[in-house]
């Protein structure tokens, strides 16, 4: 039955290898849309003309493409040809002449893509609640905020209906949503996804995301999506390799009990708990760090000079239509104004210290595990409190890109109230495939279904492989 | 006789190993400042009875130590243990408890601190006149600029009273300061000298530089002051090696026919010339460069964000006493005020596309070479207009630091009207070593002498070598 087909790439695959036809997908997607009935995911849907036009330009099914009639959705902050552009501001609307460069390579790869979605406006929240257009719901639970500020794009893929989508990720839009609705939420290295055609949030610390319902999948169309564009001053040139196996004697670091952060929430800690003592147990050495730096870079984000940048793209029309703005985001970027050059540099002398500071601590380990977020906000308390709820939510995001590390939010066997289970892996630069390497041990563990949609996770790995020193991972970035 | 003997490195050591107690050095340096009779030279000198006895210390003649006995002078914007450090502003003076970093490790090799050097106030300008202290003589004609911002330090190497000494270089005060006075500018990669204990001028774009007679002797000391110091945000690890061949086909980049400023100054025109065509006979690629990029970037220096690195210094003394600061350093840095955080963000914006646009013209090219300024500035233009004349000598230096490149001022043959000629050689940081390689074959070029001393220059130096691929300098930065 077309309807009960997982749109993962597996499953995708082996149906068009057997002779399915993507206009057949297209229309299952479309009715999932329906079914779904949330007008908050999607600010813009590409006519199904358009797009039974695109899948019958794909010819025959060809195996060498990789991304051959795979349905995905476009975060509405990055480029689809054909479509507006709105950052989730209907006044700072324009029209695609093209495609952003990383949809313009998933495109040539077979891709197809289907809309565009929501997001908090102009990529400024972890909430997806800071929008003119329709909250999109939680997959999982419509008590919960869907998670920002990718919030249509993870729940697009959440509730099955595309494979995979594009998010951007500057604070933690790529894994806060994903950690709310139990699904992948991977998060490049910087550059190494073009954020050519992308609306800038903080330009320096971009990048386009990606979320699906495996690490498979999203290590996939991450391969495909990656490549070295001239045109992004910001580009560098990473390698993205197939997963690699893990280093024989694993290290894992993870907020030293002092200094962990769960702000009440008992379940969220025994889920990290748990994920914790299964790492210990699958034989990695996990240790205890004094997360204290990591919080203070954390902090500078939204108190300190980087504020400016997302002042830099907002500030025309601020200052000549301010209304046009949602109020809370009005408010954050409004903080940019009064803020100096001198400030800004001060801002950069503390980071670089502060990276100094840290970079000890991550040279003594493999990579850092944190819960993807330290509780779960509820819609009730962002009614309360736009912006409490918001800050505690980006508690291990929001130092990732300001030191440069790339991250996987990974889903984790749900905790005892049912709510998803969700850590995220973190490491310097350059080494997203070995994330994605453990990534795949832990999707593995416990009960659980994809996302929203039931279907089964992918089977269990076998244990931990044992790596020769060769075929760890060895990234070029430059 | 002692008088005559030449501060260098190999004619102090060779004395040294006959005999020569540093004492007497020490007496002879003391005995040159007073023949120089030049007061704007030093702000500080250490007490004789100290020297003499930093030099009992030092014990017997240890050929081990590099510099054992080498008396050199420092910039007074660097700290040295129990003496002021002005930065050329009295209200800004304070003790050193100790050494900088780099000092330290220069003393810790045996060489003997002598003095504290006039400046440019804050280290801002590229002429030397900008200090409440006199103006210290260009040591070749005093009608035109000592050069800045490290002026005293160049005149006490010119002059032959130390055998080196340190500046610090941010926008080419390492650089014009040695083309002006007939000696060797080193200006290191960026990070390679510590910068823990230097009054900063712009923290991101800030290098300990040094001047020496021969290019010889500034690697010799360049070698010994590399280490990595993790106190230092900005501190990369380089590899500091001995010179290596040059690469077998060395291409290099000069400014085009179209894009060269001389600002009317035939004679430097001439010896620029002169020097391209020795670089040609030797056997070298010179190509044309389109050089409107490189100026693009270099306008950024003192036109964009990055004067508001000098307000984060300045600033609060400039707002509580602001008659402290030199007239001219007070209008420069005060065009910070009123520069936004959000205008900061836009100048790395542009820069990071500069930087890109340069990156394939750089890749072309084992090295540029530059003449080291337009043209020579006068003490009496600068009556007339303390600003143009500076920001003309700048013209070859200011894009240097923000591109990330290494440079090397070096001696070429007098221009005809008997002023000293001088090219700037540059290349991708890391790369210091291969630019004294081709700097050691350009000061053994025509009828030259040493600074202002007469005494003779290097032997002339055998073709240039053949290099084995192995051969080339691989610096590692990180």
């Amino acid at each position: 039955m077309l309807t009960d087909l997982p749109f993962t790439l597996p499953a995708l695959r082996a149906a068009y290898a057997a002779g399915l036809a993507p206009a057949g997908v297209l229309a299952e997607m479309l009715r999932r849309i329906r079914a779904a009935d949330d007008p908050g995911i999607f600010i813009h849907l590409i006519d199904e003309a358009a797009l039974l036009a695109e899948a019958v330009a794909l010819g025959p099914y060809d195996p060498d493409r990789a991304l051959w009639g795979i349905p995905f959705a476009v975060k509405d902050n990055i480029d689809v040809a054909g479509c507006p552009t709105t950052a989730a501001c209907p006044a700072f609307a324009r029209m695609a002449e093209a495609d952003a460069f990383v949809v313009a390579r998933l495109r040539a790869a077979g891709a197809i893509p289907v809309g565009k979605t929501n997001l908090d406006q102009f990529a400024t929240g972890l909430v997806g609640v800071r929008t003119p257009w329709p909250v999109p719901r939680n997959a999982i639970d419509p008590a919960i905020v869907p998670g920002g500020s990718s919030s249509g794009s993870a729940v697009a893929v959440a509730r099955g209906i595309v494979a995979f989508s594009l998010g951007t990720d500057t604070a933690g839009s790529g894994r806060v949503p994903a950690g709310l609705n139990n699904i992948v939420g991977l998060k490049p290295s910087l550059g190494a996804l073009s954020t050519s055609g992308v609306v800038p949030a903080c330009r320096t610390l971009d990048v386009v995301s990606i979320f699906a319902l495996t690490v498979a999948d999203a290590h996939a169309v991450f391969r495909v999506a990656v490549g070295y564009d001239a045109a992004d001053p910001y580009a560098r040139r990473v390698v993205a390799g197939p997963m690699p196996a893990l280093p024989p004697a694993l290290r894992i670091g993870i907020p030293s009990r002092q200094t962990i952060r769960f702000f009440g929430d008992d379940a969220q800690q025994a889920m990290f708990d748990a994920t914790c003592a299964s790492l210990r147990a699958m034989g990695a050495d996990v240790v205890e760090l004094d997360f204290t730096p990591f919080y203070a870079v954390a902090a500078m984000l939204y108190e300190g000079a980087w504020v400016a940048e997302r002042h830099a793209v907002v500030g025309p029309l601020l200052a000549s239509d301010p209304q046009a703005v949602h109020p809370v985001i009005r408010q954050i970027v409004g903080g940019a104004v009064g803020m100096t050059a001198t400030d800004a540099f001060k801002g950069f002398y503390r980071l670089e210290a502060l990276r100094r500071a840290v970079e000890p601590v991550l040279a003594s380990v493999d990579m850092l595990c944190v819960p993807t977020m330290p509780t779960f906000p509820t819609l009730a308390e962002l009614a309360a409190d736009p912006i409490t709820p918001n800050s505690r939510a980006g508690t291990y995001t929001n130092f990732v890109n300001l030191l440069g590390m790339c991250g996987l939010a990974v889903p984790a066997p749900p905790r005892a109230d049912g709510r998803p289970g969700s850590v995220t892996l973190l490491a310097a630069g350059g080494r997203d495939a070995t994330l994605a390497s453990l990534g795949q041990v832990i999707e593995a563990w416990g009960e659980r279904t994809l996302g929203a949609t039931g279907w089964a996770r992918p089977a269990t790995l076998p244990a931990l492989a044992r790596a020769m020193p060769e075929d760890i991972e060895l990234a070029v970035c430059g």
